[in-house]
């Protein structure tokens, strides 16, 4: 983890600019033996010119073995170990709709579902019921009043949405509902003895919720998950020094921004040029940009080899709009790895680009890929490290000691 | 150190399963500057084919720049850092014969030497009595009895023995007896007061021993060493949920695997053909197999260049053996390097090949050696690394996080 107290003495003010180029499970492995990873296959002038001036290495995201979700990845990237820092998907996801999530509050992450005339769940997502539907049961269920705490019922994508309880001495310590197979939803049950109340309290929400939604079809029940309250992470802005902004389409991205005091930009489109066009109009209000490319994972979990390739292409042939703002630090990597034949996130360290002119030592790499990276004179190194050696490369940081 | 709780949280059962193959102090340096390695020099075409499809690193053993024993190294590649369970020889020992011993246990390894009529060590290994004759005076010395604890002696091999107490209250943080030089035995002197007790007991059985051995040739007395106690680690097989097995010939080497909870199995022969038949026999029952190759060790501290080279090449011959069974992940390395050229262990990386089809990225590396684990994809990492990083090739950990 990044040593804040440490860094506190050090950092400087400066007026230089930081930015953090993301593209999601970035990593990759080959297809066959000694073949490309869907990064090496790719075209990527751009990148290739960047690898060439600046420097390489990779990241270890959590620990050596680990496959990491996104909110640990994301929050390694921004210097907090995740292992210190477990932060429930409830408070994620009410982040990342802009919900106003305060110290105390207890939020879900709550799914639509389908239940049969047992009540078995028979689909978990409901048919992926639309946005607009969602957003209608949501309004039916903030009829729902619980003694002594506020209740905020809050549609987020398709089937989604999310819960929160605000009140005094609520306590987040709750297991899901979700039974993850054709049985009714659990109620939800306390993991600790001073969560019984809150407990008891979700439940007394989800009878009133099952009364309302039981003629609805196909979502005729609801269950939740990642039940989580904000912890109070110390704010990204004040760590670093740094005015710093999220500039990302997906929610789940957006929500660990604002939990770290990111403040979270909204604009239209959601291309990669879009985003780097959005990072232009916000260029002299923030000195770093966390800017967030998903579709690199979503084909990788798709297994699609090529297609995360061709994303990869795509953010090369936007960069120029991003290179042309002139950044003093540009930092271009993954959360993790999504290796397209494993279709799922892996533990693979991730390829990293640090590139800072007049700053950086040459390395033997010159194009930008995992085994490129290998000769990068960054070396493979905990991601925790990486905002460090960002401050660094842009003249942030003095001198620790005489 | 392996993050045994993030650890216990992520794994999923599986039936897959992974080898560890250890040649005991692999690592080499060159005999002349920019020369070849003991490994280096070995013709090793299957391990050079494995190389070139899987990927290669460098393990630290314990911390840079520190030699450890092979009690340390081993605890170290299965996860537990050797610098926090420090595990005493006479435990070692006593498991490795496989002595059933019990938590509470203090036992010391022995050895036999010759003293002069003044009562001074002249040959602290009496002159490597065989271990017949080592067997006779151990059943002599079983006749000692003493106040309140039981006391066993076993043979181990030549000159040495294991003495093991047994009873309430006992305490094994006792000094060595072997005065290292030209002396008389020391007596046992109890590091803290608490050990006084057990310190007076040993004294005891030594003065009893004395007299019974004091007219024999050349064994005429003893020295006791390592006095420890089982520190009562996590076990092995719990920890990373896979039912494990020791395959080794030496008695340390399977102490130190019944220490940490695997199962020890039994075997006729002692070569590396006979060992991974031994695999072969046992597949099905265990998802873990530690395989332990000593002669490595042997050659190099016996300064036998070629013919620690010559033991790496029988490895690879009998590889084919153990390939035949399709190891979902095979991982093959040393527990510290022991360079002919020194004689002794050293402190130096110890070349490491993980080889898992379909789940590993190209490096640059295309033959086992020192030089080319550097290109390897794996890097240069702490020892204790390495077991989370085979479960993640072994599909056997889920996802951190959301």
């Amino acid at each position: 983890m990044a040593d804040f107290d440490l860094l506190k003495e050090l950092i400087v003010p400066g007026t230089s600019k930081i930015v953090l180029l993301v593209m999601d499970g970035l990593g990759g492995i080959p297809r066959e033996p000694n073949g490309p990873t869907e990064l090496e296959q790719a075209r990527t002038p751009h990148l290739d010119r960047l690898a060439s001036e600046g420097s390489l290495g990779l990241i270890v995201p959590v620990r050596p073995g680990i496959t990491p979700g996104s909110g640990p990845a994301h929050l390694a990237l921004f210097g907090y170990d995740p292992v210190t820092h477990q932060i429930g998907r409830g408070v994620l996801e009410s982040l990342g709709i802009g919900f106003d999530l305060q110290p105390g509050d207890v939020a879900a992450r709550g799914n639509f579902c389908t239940v049969d005339d047992e009540g078995r769940i028979v689909d978990r997502r409901a048919g992926r019921i639309p946005t607009e539907k969602s957003v209608t049961l949501c309004d039916k269920l903030r009829a729902i009043a619980l003694p002594g705490v506020e209740v905020f019922v809050e549609s987020v994508k398709d089937y989604r949405f999310c819960l929160i309880l605000r009140g005094e001495g609520l306590d987040s310590r709750i297991e899901d509902t979700d039974p993850q197979r054709k049985a009714a939803p659990l109620p939800a049950r306390a993991i600790v003895p001073e969560a019984e109340p809150t407990a008891a309290l979700i439940n007394e929400w989800i009878g009133k919720a099952r009364e309302i939604l039981k003629n609805e079809r196909p979502a005729n029940m609801l269950t939740l998950r990642g039940v989580a309250s904000d912890p109070g992470l110390p704010r990204f802005p004040d760590v670093y020094g740094l005015r710093s902004a999220c500039v990302a389409v997906y929610p789940m991205y957006r929500g660990v921004s604002r939990l770290v005091g990111m403040d979270v930009i909204e604009f239209d489109g959601e291309s990669p040029a879009d985003e780097f066009e959005t990072v232009k109009s916000f260029w002299d209000t923030y000195d770093f940009f966390f800017v967030h490319v998903k579709p690199t994972d979503s084909r990788g979990e798709d297994g699609d080899f090529e297609g995360k390739a061709k994303v990869i292409e795509s953010v090369d042939a936007a960069l120029p709009g991003l290179l042309a703002l002139k950044p003093d630090v540009l930092i271009v990597t993954g959360d993790h790895s999504t290796p397209s034949v494993l279709k799922v996130h892996s533990w693979h360290p991730v390829p990293l680009l640090l590139w800072a002119p007049g700053m950086t030592r040459r390395d033997a790499a010159h194009s930008f890929g995992e085994t490129e990276c290998l000769k990068g004179s960054l070396g493979i190194f905990a991601a925790t490290d990486l905002m460090p050696l960002a401050l660094a490369h842009a003249g942030r940081l003095q001198k620790f000691g005489a």
